[in-house]
């Protein structure tokens, strides 16, 4: 098998209409935007029930994203790594500017958790819970019971449950069109991290 | 700003030549060629003093990363995660085949400990510790103090410090050199899990 050397993560062609260039100062606005997407990438059938996006401290969209596990073959391509990547890639540098912003449509899962602070985000805004990931059959990974305060500590701040019954509606249509769960290696026994 | 809607991680030319086409049975000898991904990425100056390669389970090389953050201007080009990446899609799939194996120069951030469960990999070998990490000024992040146990927890074996100094010698080169410490959020205060 010959090494491969090269990885292109692309947005589905679908997103690009719907991102907004006037700024969105209003938080829940925000969210709905990013609940589109999630809601579109379920529709579209490009990906699991989840999607990013970076705004700057003007509360204009940076970057957007959803996942992309199934259609790249990439595990790590969650919703909250591509908007995080390309917002970099926008920005031109690994660490964002001062007051920017990731709104995800559901609490990040432990690899996610940790990429946060390295973009350099401020802020985090979330909508489903990790109980309502969980309970589709997702797994979240070993992240530590008080995950908020890994933030809060690193001076990001998290508000919670953005539209919180609107992100768990997403998750819910992934489960009954009969969505594809990618976890990798599940937990054998009792992991109180889990 | 135009958002950015594409991101390619590849790796760079002075890789491929390294790369061998036959198995390597002896562990110490996958991690000889990890840590010379890693050396060689201090000298080339292609990004962080770390690299990481995929094996399967006739130990032949799968895909090898090394980090490019900051060559990519990308806080998730780990080089677990570039690994990883590659790695599926030599394989053509989100989750890697059984028996394969992650081979890393560094002991995993928090980040890169939560994306190792999603690859599918079975066994880890590490060779600087995450103490030897932190001392040349890098951040692991929030990791679980236990975060071995998160791993065997979900059957999936670890080896620590093998060629352990030869592992701590590339980080302290990096240092020696003046190299980039790309730290995104430092904890602001204590934090039990860094």
């Amino acid at each position: 098998m010959k090494p491969q050397s090269r990885l292109c993560i692309e947005l589905p062609d679908w997103i690009a209409p719907l991102l907004p260039a006037d700024p969105l100062p209003d938080p829940a606005a925000r969210m709905a935007l990013v609940l589109e997407l999630a809601s579109g990438n379920v529709q579209h059938g490009t990906g699991g029930p989840f999607a990013a996006a970076v705004f700057d401290s003007a509360h204009r969209l940076v970057a957007a994203g959803v996942n992309l596990v199934t259609t790249l073959s990439c595990s790590s391509a969650h919703a909250e790594i591509v908007a995080l990547s390309l917002a970099e890639q926008a920005v031109g540098s690994y660490r964002l500017p001062p007051d920017h912003e990731l709104v995800v449509s559901a609490e990040p899962c432990a690899m996610c958790l940790g990429a946060i602070p390295w973009s350099g985000v401020d802020r985090l805004l979330t909508s489903a819970t990790d109980a309502d990931v969980r309970a589709i059959g997702f797994d979240e990974g070993s992240k530590p019971d008080d995950w908020v305060g890994t933030l809060t500590r690193r001076g990001i701040t998290v508000q919670r449950e953005v539209l919180g019954s609107e992100g768990r509606a997403v998750l819910e249509a992934y489960r009954a069109a009969g969505g594809e769960i990618y976890n990798g290696h599940a937990a054998l026994s009792g992991d109180a991290g889990d």
